[in-house]
């Protein structure tokens, strides 16, 4: 690397895993013993996966995060080091009448959500973003991709491909007020953005702009050898829940009526409602499957579980999943997130 | 990661320190016992770090993954897998007329370089690249950021911060051939691209577009305990030496009549040259510093290694580094990269 991003030390507490950060060539992990080590890479490009517009700072750097650490848990990892490569145009980086920066506003949010994880930010690197004239005041786009390095005991990581006919199907907390919420965004963005006082009796009032790792369920999971696979329902959970069936060879079935849907959600038309909790995508909640034989609580570190359908033998002909609505069977295609 | 770039497991042979590569929401790394884990990024961004118009796809390809492996190298280490987050706008993906695309090409590059070394590319992230109507034909900017992930073995690692005074400095191969071809491909592009018969004397007649990372020096250097600091001349020699004075807080001096300077280099006024081989930069040697006792080879896997001068206590007033020029002392700034 060339350059590094300011370090995290204070922030974030220094990961005893961690036993070189920012300052040389490489930064040095210490895995535990008997652990293999998990890598994940995401990017946050504005006007892709983000507008300035649309996400404050705080958002685009928990965001960013966000969905590294939601791969680790996808695994049932502990997260050990965040490295962030950062391009930003000179005004982004600069302070605005004694404000600060958006890059320090960035860098907030993202290290508050690294510190509530205990992940420290080991790395990375800078650099000035492509110059092009775009408007008032705008010389560039902000870019980072964020790099999440964990830990899994071996043989233990939860795949996606370890899913077997009979299995139950859940998932964590909520679906669908991602969705929801970025479709308020991109609506409404000012009225929007001026409900400061959230819902108390609402889970998490921004999934959209603030989604919550589930590492701590992922952790458990793993810990209690309940699940027998696993995906982060970053895509939508249509195609994540394809990810699975495909690489376990297996059909699903999912029940409408037992989705959680998200308080959000509820706001849209019916139709919506199932759309945005079927195909939205960027929930971050997990999506595993268990054997029946296997007591899954109804929350796990606080975090509610829906049981949602079954797995089942796949069959020739027949559509790889199903949606069961008011008792009738109709194929669910996978119709989330497109690369 | 969201999606994930074509696997390279035909290409680049299967190392056996990649467990899971592409298709899960994390790559599975198996460290070799003992060993602590490696990690670098580096971003390579189109008009901040390359050039359409001067650097070929390949070479684009080749550079960007060739300045992670060179962090490695620095550190003694042993590349384990490569992950790369690649952005393009959709005119890069396609095929040109039946040719292969700019983005067949740069992954030709970035693979052919991760053969010759056995590093799996296991995974990263793909997007479309942040759309903007640059010039006919242009839709955006090509974007990637590379991720090495290596391995050295505990209390090993070659740092910034072991180097003594009384140590001798040396550098792996030739200086400043880098910033000579990068001139010339800014000077007179055309026609120095038409040269594709290199003059078979020159080590590397490609310095800038296809810089050589020198991991056989540097796991030699490990494995063989000679070296008591090293760092890669990514920034130019002279900010990269000057990074091992600061964190190992010692001085050091340079001989000007011993930089190995690259054939390319030679064809420059001498100003010139000692401008391009002190402070060019990405020539992505090695600069490490031994013990006067320790005996160096001329060569360490067929590269050539030059002393360039020793290592000094630091004293009050004086400059950190300074150059031995026919016999006179002057100071020697850090004066490569700024970031």
């Amino acid at each position: 690397m060339r350059e590094r991003v300011t370090a995290s030390r204070e922030s974030t507490g220094m990961a005893r895993s961690l036993q070189l950060g920012i300052g040389d060539d490489c930064a040095i992990l210490r895995p535990p013993p008997g652990h293999r080590v998990l890598v994940t890479t995401d990017f946050s490009l504005e006007t892709v996966h983000f507008r300035r517009d649309w996400h404050t700072p705080e958002s685009v750097g928990h965001r960013c995060l966000a969905r590294g650490l939601s791969d680790i848990a996808a695994m049932g990892g502990q997260p050990l080091a965040a490295f962030l490569s950062l391009a930003l145009p000179p005004e982004l980086a600069k302070l605005r009448r004694g404000q600060p920066s958006w890059r320090d506003r960035f860098l907030a949010g993202l290290l508050a959500l690294a510190g509530r994880h205990g992940v420290p930010l080991a790395g990375g690197d800078t650099a000035r973003s492509p110059q092009m004239p775009l408007r008032a005041g705008a010389t560039g786009l902000a870019l980072a991709d964020i790099v999440l390095v964990g830990s899994v005991p071996r043989r233990r990581a939860l795949l996606r491909s370890g899913a077997r006919p009979g299995d139950r199907l859940y998932v964590t907390g909520h679906l669908g007020g991602a969705a929801a919420e970025l479709n308020r965004l991109a609506t409404r963005p000012r009225r929007f953005r001026g409900r400061t006082q959230p819902d108390p009796a609402v889970p998490n009032p921004h999934p959209h702009l603030f989604p919550q790792p589930r590492l701590a369920v992922g952790a458990w999971l793993l810990g209690n050898r309940r699940a027998t696979a696993a995906i982060d329902s970053s895509d939508g959970l249509s195609t994540d829940l394809d990810h699975i069936c495909q690489e376990s060879a297996v059909s699903a079935v999912v029940q409408a009526a037992a989705l959680p849907l998200h308080p959000l959600v509820l706001q849209a038309s019916a139709a919506e409602s199932l759309r945005f909790a079927l195909h939205g995508g960027e929930d971050y909640e997990l999506l595993f499957t268990a054997s029946p034989k296997m007591r899954v609580p109804p929350s796990i570190a606080g975090v509610p579980i829906a049981c949602i359908g079954h797995v089942r033998k796949p069959m020739h002909g027949q559509p790889r999943m199903v949606l069961v609505e008011q008792g009738r069977e109709r194929p669910l295609l996978a119709a989330g997130w497109e690369h």
